[in-house]
């Protein structure tokens, strides 16, 4: 990602320095591994064996932290830059999930800046969009496909039919998943960047622990059939809402409708979908990660800075972020797809929409996909607009009947 | 839409001086009917007959235009504003496109400021994503969804077959589109947008008079026939590119994929794709007009101005602003659609594709929809990537042709 900023200084020097109305200059780097060849021509730029000796350098305004990771060398190169009153631009999201209101306090002290378009999908100006072009509203609702690596598997399951494992090895193989997929299937990455927005969209220091947050591994081949069946594509959103009892911030894999703005985002492709009070909906799309544009993202911040652009981090004041009142999912209320393997039987219907009757759900629709007397059968059911709680218990007894025999699978449907 | 930005300043009040860093207030109002009931509260605030008169109050830092209109009291207004090292906010596309590149220097010269987020799609914030957002890339094409009139006008063709004078004058009913509906239809207003647009994407004088506009009129139920067997939507497309002999710019009916991004934005909706170097291709979409999205813009805009963002009004100092050659319509390449009029008799088909061969148009595919010896009947072709010259002169030959009842009907193909 830093030899793609490097690229991108280089290779669009003159636009930007006219976009910029000042020239760009990189005087120093810093990276693990001095020998290698990385296709740029670094003399005339002072090397850092330890990055976080550059703070003390005074020739240089702004330090671009492309490390990683909540700790570490990238916390103590923020921290000791901000300390400087530098100016940073940095693409970690985990970081600033958990230390953003820390930082954002620490900046305004020092009079530094501290930009991170590139921490929240690199190739859309979300960031820029919530704290400028759309300030002038109450934003009531964000929701966003945020984790490339998961829309990726999620439109290759449906469009192949294949099940979770095979498609993550694949995308292992081609690159677009990690040896270690985890952050990135169990919905943490893209739980980091709702933090991020969140606390953009309303004015509250960012609460990544407050934020459920589930993965994909869970859906199979058949639910993707029964959401093609129903209208819905199935992919992780993560969605913040500011609601009369709290804010709502959750991850996990949605059922959205097919014709959808959300719904039609394929690939590695990320959206977000901003709803103002006068604005009404905004979406944004564009790609997620990749050096071009996390560049994109990175340089766009130090232009912004070059002209002189100074601005709260959470785009009010750090003193005046709210400490939000959080609503637990339990408390959530909204549609659900329930998928249950049961035994194939006379009388297992009436067993699970008694369950349902008794924790007041109400059911939509049931689908029993075929006969097999004896033998285990897919059952899909549908609710109405009901709450979390009642379903989740619903769910727990109903794993207990005789005729179930693996645990349920539940999915939410989103209301768009 | 004067209304709408008063009444988003006093509902978001707090927010506003929160993110903006200071509070905003109205002192002055000018407006043609000063009895109106438009259910704000204008006590406290100055009366203006004549808006002109508003630039010379000291206590005015910035005059928001939302008059309308290339010329008269809205330049007036402008001018006199910028003169007087004022700020200025409008969502004038009409006066930008045709006057866009003085009344920046004009700006320049008296250290004022010209914003214009409303002039283009309110509720995307497109503007500020290519002076800003995108502004490390090199541009290489943008291509908008840019009037609500049109994109409703042609989702409703589609999805009734009614045609273009009926679903127009449903239009005018529901206020959708003006009693004087052709600025909408017509392409004008598209092309005062992509004015602009090409003009900060490219870094050019606003260039309103060198693009090629076609509005709609012309499209019928059957060409909205075909374009689903062939998966393709029409929409009205204002597309500016940087090619190797100067910038296309051009606004038009064309057929777009079905799953492309733009072929899935319906109704009002507008939306932008931009594609740079770096961050591959994005896409915004939201709604283009009403009091709403275009008070959102003009307070994001004010708030700009209020946190001290000074920007070059086309994103680069305008004497530097080029002007560019310009590709004409002759030299555009790509694929078409042709739709013709023929009696069903023998040997019309050998006549028609000998004019395109002799004009080197390579044909695609050939759909005759109905038999029907003697009469009239449809015939459509699609051609392979080829000059436009050459479509035109066959067109115009074929048109001559005594089987041929009707002018030839050509849509073009955008790829993708």
């Amino acid at each position: 990602v830093g030899c793609g900023v490097f690229k991108m200084l280089e290779a669009n020097a003159e636009l930007i320095t006219a976009r910029a109305g000042r020239s760009i200059e990189v005087v120093a780097v810093s990276a693990r591994d001095r020998t290698r060849d990385r296709g740029i021509d670094l003399r005339g730029v002072a090397w850092h064996d330890d990055a976080r000796s550059m703070t003390g350098d005074p020739a240089i305004d702004l330090v671009c932290e492309l490390i990683g990771g909540e700790a570490g060398i990238a916390y103590e190169l923020i921290e000791g830059a901000l300390r400087q009153g530098k100016a940073v631009v940095t693409a970690n999201k985990a970081l600033l999930a958990h230390h953003g209101a820390n930082l954002a306090s620490l900046a305004e002290a020092h009079e530094g800046a501290l930009f991170y378009e590139a921490a929240v999908a690199g190739g859309i100006p979300i960031v820029k969009s919530l704290r400028e072009g759309l300030a002038g509203n109450r934003i009531t609702r964000i929701a966003g496909i945020l984790n490339g690596t998961c829309n990726y598997i999620l439109t290759t399951m449906r469009e192949t039919g294949r099940a979770f494992d095979d498609v993550l090895s694949e995308a292992q193989t081609l690159g677009y998943a990690e040896a270690d997929p985890s952050f990135d299937v169990d919905g943490v990455d893209a739980a980091h960047k709702l933090a991020l927005l969140a606390s953009l969209a309303f004015g509250g220091k960012p609460q990544f622990d407050a934020i459920h947050v589930e993965g994909i591994r869970y859906v199979t081949p058949v639910d993707f059939a029964f959401a093609e069946e129903f209208g819905y594509r199935i992919k992780l959103i993560a969605t913040a809402r500011m609601l009369a009892n709290g804010l709502e911030q959750r991850v996990h894999p949605a059922m959205v409708k097919q014709e959808a703005p959300l719904g039609q985002v394929e690939g590695v492709f990320n959206a977000v979908v901003t709803e103002g009070d006068f604005v009404d909906v905004a979406m944004q799309e564009g790609r997620g990660a990749g050096e071009g544009p996390t560049a994109s993202a990175v340089v766009a911040d130090i232009m912004d800075f070059a002209r002189g652009l100074r601005m709260p981090v959470f785009g009010i004041p750090s003193a005046s972020l709210a400490d939000h009142a959080l609503v637990p999912m339990a408390a959530h209320r909204g549609r659900y797809y329930c998928r249950l393997l049961v035994v194939d039987k006379p009388g297992v219907l009436a067993d699970i929409t008694a369950v349902f009757r008794d924790q007041v759900v109400s059911i939509e629709g049931l689908v029993q996909r075929a006969r097999n007397p004896g033998q285990p059968v897919p059952i899909v059911l549908t609710s109405h607009d009901t709450e979390e709680a009642g379903m989740v218990a619903a769910l727990t007894r109903i794993e207990t009947l005789d005729a179930v025999v693996e645990k349920p699978c539940m999915i939410r449907i989103e209301p768009f």
